[in-house]
């Protein structure tokens, strides 16, 4: 079993030669030192150490995984150490602030490294993957006094954190969330009740475990509005005499750890708050505002989680498919053997070439999104900050989505080159496939993703913020074909077609894979509209149809992606242009297919319309 | 975790009122008996044996699952007394011929069988699973004196069979396996070699185990035509003193048991022959062909399989969402309380629906093939009989592929609805979804079901055998139309226009689904034609075309099949319109979508054809 390899220079080649993330970063003060050396020696740095440090925990993650007894969780076999070679080289605070320790890079580093570590030990990754929501959480919300003591702690990963949201009877809905805060005489609260689903709520990587919880204060209004956010430590600070360095353990029980599909690497706790002590982050009732601060972010980082489990997945497919001889391939494809590499083979170049499209065409969507978050925060311009804000609105929903069923189903498909092999665990190809199911649910359903994306963000402006990001695209289109017309020579890929739509018909006049793009963005705002106005009449067309909503707009946006990739020089190499076509020939199609059931809902909708209000 | 519970009305209602089996099948001598009680009450037996028996055992498959210790496998606890009851009931006879102790009775209902008994527990059904194939192999290929050691005994279940087909290097590609041959002077021979991914190749169920092997005397050619069939038992016959019922344990070593992504109740054993005596069955180097007489029904074994395990996560699906109360449902859809069974959420609503529709649609195929493989068998007209062994031939992969792709996708989007409660053990539902993955691999891949499907049945004959097949189901649709148009009275479904291609269009004339099933079988017709056309110009666009086209015949089929059951008296209930129109808004779209992809391919293929010969 072959560990994963970080593609460093894919991940360079789509983020400054694709996206030009350097021209886009570098000139917001934040980010001055940011040059493309920089940027490629943190990128070249991550995956040495991603490389060296963490894929090779792999198969321990899995088995024996985490084991819990008398309380207390025992991480697999070196993930300990890899954790404190993590933290003490400073990768958790790559991107937090300089003031709180942080080294102030763009989030869009953090993003690719994540992306790597989640490749490489998805398990082992969950643990510093939930530090970044609380640093961002206390950051903005919590008092100086939990600052003081928390959050450098935080951003370093020294210790690390959760987020305790989720009760038996409260999932999606956290307002039915139980959990009872009892004010205290000097502040405090006393947190009670039972949390489920924490990830990383107990274990031995570091000292102190910082977990925000969730919970409800007395007369506090039922629903979310009366959710409260807590702080409350596995060890509480030291008091007068107690050692600086040993402070009390709280009344933070776990349970027990669940027994799950994949992901055996990270605990999955059962909490027990018995009149913990934890002190309020934030106004009374605002606990989910609270947390909206570092959804973007966090939501980004499960679709990152997706984009690597597949990547990870068909390295090992393509690995695999170069090696395995089986059956002479069909007409020029054979070699001259009794049997050729199954790589060979149509059917298995077909599931490589159409997952490799994904990756890279999510990717290139992902990373674009990192840069948004990183102008959101700090680019100068307001009407930029805005413009980022609403990309990251928008997009964040779909990529999480998407990413994360393409993480997952992708995965499932490379399972499918290794034949019996793949479904045995010798080859790590089935873990990664049950360790990527998990992704499409948490942070999120993907689900409530697309009520997200459909009924809070683009229904309540009429379209508005979905037709702004588009034509921002388009704009940035022509502005690429000027910049090209005016040095064809630099840009041979243009030539190619990769992304000419129907390969049977006139030859091109060299615009027509641009066109392709613009027409989808075009039908993409034309459903909008009926989505808009269709939704005026109904209270649960936009629930039925949001769904196929953020696929139609996924797929529209992983066109321009692999406009914008096919476009680039260097991209003309087989090792682009091959995927190019499946993303052309078997992946774009789908387009219509979505279009086609939206528009089909609308006309239903329509249709019955009339005749209800003749009853009336 | 609640048990699965065999739907015995579903499948009544499909067989006997939308297929009308019996009207095809009790007018064969074979099967002169069989009228509408005796398949009722065979289907109602099956279904409690299922339920009361195999359903219980279905967790311990899971944990602990098989154990391998010293070369002795255990099963699970409880396998061994269900196995016993299960062949001193006669089940395994169920189809088998009266002369070999069977019951007679059609293969359709052994198909049903095997359905409810993956459905209930995948792994304790691998092992009765396979004897099916070994019989037909042995009645059809063995020697009289093999016949009378074991064919009754495999016939009746006493004794479970394998079939050891792969080695490390030969999967997909068993013309490239090894096992040695050697004859010796009394006609037997000696075996030796390795054997891999052998289900039940060893067991605690049945007193002694047959073994099919394929292996290659000594001179033999290389690649598929030097390999020929040998039967090796476990317990080799006793001879001259020794008791009747203790032979000597034969050289066949189990050296060890998979560990899997699931499946975990049935041993997958690696076999090592160690000149282990065996008997050749059938012609030399004809081995590969022996095993042909049984391909189409264990194909049509797995194709059940995948639906078994999809209505078995669906049950668990649709009573959890039953249950579980999460937030109000938009619109006319909520209720009075805080939160809203999660069934009444339009996201929930449409999964279930969905893979309702996909459940139904694909048992009227597989059913129907099941009936032809009967007619296969048993017509008395040599064309009937022909014409049923091309339905199967063209069929049997279509479904093989089709059941069991959406076996595991459909379980994954099952498992969704659970939300994180879906990824933990407890629900038993993870359980299904890593049990469904591997019916897409064995027994032949999706992949070369595929190739099979247009490569060797489609384009050897020009696309004949398939246009014969949709003109058949033309003529049984005008048939049904007629019949429809003399009683008007008994057909209501007809006039909800269950499949009605644009619910926004105008009022429906009454044909309009009709048209639309018929539209796609032309369609079809033509694609077909062009992919014979382009083949002849290409070595490799079939290989290229294969998994679309495999899909493109599966859903004109389905469509079919839809309409066959919204046609049927009964089927205007919610039960049955709910996911008609589920398989109408979302499934059947996708014909188009393969369509266009197939369209573009042959394209292709004619535009770049002129230039390559221009260069000869």
């Amino acid at each position: 079993m072959d560990d994963y390899r970080p593609p460093v220079d894919d991940h360079r080649f789509l983020l400054l030669d694709v996206l030009h993330a350097r021209e886009s970063l570098q000139p917001l003060p934040a980010f001055a030192e940011a040059d493309a050396e920089l940027l490629t020696q943190v990128l070249e740095e991550a995956g040495r150490f991603v490389g060296e440090v963490v894929a090779p925990l792999q198969a321990a993650g899995d088995h024996p995984g985490c084991r819990f007894e008398d309380g207390r969780v025992a991480t697999p076999p070196g993930f300990a150490d890899a954790y404190r070679a993590f933290w003490q080289a400073g990768w958790p605070s790559l991107s937090c602030a300089p003031e709180d320790g942080g080294q102030g890079l763009p989030w869009v580093l953090e993003g690719v490294l994540y992306e790597m570590l989640s490749a490489a030990n998805h398990g082992w990754t969950m643990a510093p993957g939930l530090l970044h929501g609380a640093y961002e959480c206390l950051k903005h919300h919590g008092s100086e006094e939990l600052k003081q003591r928390y959050l450098a702690k935080i951003a370093s990963g020294e210790w690390l954190a959760t987020m305790c949201l989720t009760e038996p009877h409260a999932g999606s809905d956290l307002g039915l969330a139980r959990t009872q805060a009892l004010p205290q005489a000097d502040g405090s609260h006393r947190l009670r009740g039972t949390k489920i689903f924490i990830s990383g709520g107990e274990h031995d990587l570091t000292d102190n475990i910082v977990h925000l919880v969730l919970a409800r204060e007395p007369g506090a209004p039922p629903g979310p509005k009366g959710l409260s956010l807590f702080l409350a430590p596995k060890f509480l600070p030291p008091t007068l005499g107690e050692r600086p360095d040993a402070g009390t353990r709280n009344a933070v029980v776990c349970e027990r750890i669940e027994e799950k599909m994949g992901l055996h690497g990270s605990p999955t706790c059962v909490l027990r708050f018995d009149d913990a002590i934890g002190w309020r982050v934030g106004e009374p009732g605002r606990g989910l505002n609270a947390m909206f601060v570092m959804m973007n972010a966090a939501r980004l980082h499960v679709a990152l989680q997706g984009i690597g489990l597949l990547d990870a997945a068909w390295q090992k497919a393509d690995a695999y498919a170069q090696e395995r001889t089986q059956m002479r391939a069909p007409g020029a494809l054979r070699g001259t053997g009794a049997a050729d590499p199954i790589a060979s083979h149509p059917a298995v170049r077909r599931i490589l070439d159409t997952e490799r499209a994904w990756v890279d065409g999510l990717r290139v969507l992902a990373y674009r999104t990192g840069v948004e978050l990183d102008l959101a925060r700090h680019a100068q311009e307001p009407s930029r900050r805005a413009s980022a804000q609403q990309w990251c609105g928008l997009l964040t929903p779909v990529l999480k989505a998407v990413c994360t069923e393409q993480g997952f189903g992708g995965a499932s498909r490379c399972l499918q080159v290794f034949g019996g092999h793949g479904y045995v665990r010798e080859w790590g190809i089935e873990q990664i496939v049950r360790d990527a199911r998990v992704p499409m649910i948490y942070e999120g359903t993907n689900e409530i993703q697309a009520i997200d994306l459909l009924v809070r963000k683009v229904l309540v402006d009429g379209g508005e913020g979905m037709f702004a990001v588009l034509a921002g695209l388009e704009g940035e289109m022509r502005a690429s074909a000027a910049a090209e017309r005016a040095h064809p020579h630099l840009h041979p890929a243009k030539r190619q077609m990769p992304f000419r739509e129907d390969p049977g018909g006139p030859p091109p006049e060299g615009e027509g894979e641009t066109e392709a793009v613009l027409a989808r963005f075009a039908e993409l705002r034309e459903i909008t509209k009926e989505l808009v106005a269709a939704a005026a009449l109904s209270d649960t067309l936009a629930y039925e149809a949001a769904d196929d909503y953020l696929r139609a707009v996924a797929l529209a946006l992983f066109g321009w992606a692999w406009w914008t990739i096919a476009r680039t020089p260097g991209a003309d190499a087989p090792r682009w242009s091959q995927p190019a076509a499946a993303a052309r020939l078997r992946i774009l199609p789908e387009f219509d297919l979505r279009l086609g059931i939206l528009r089909t809902q609308c006309a239903a909708l329509r249709n019955t319309v009339p005749p209800r209000l003749s009853v009336a």
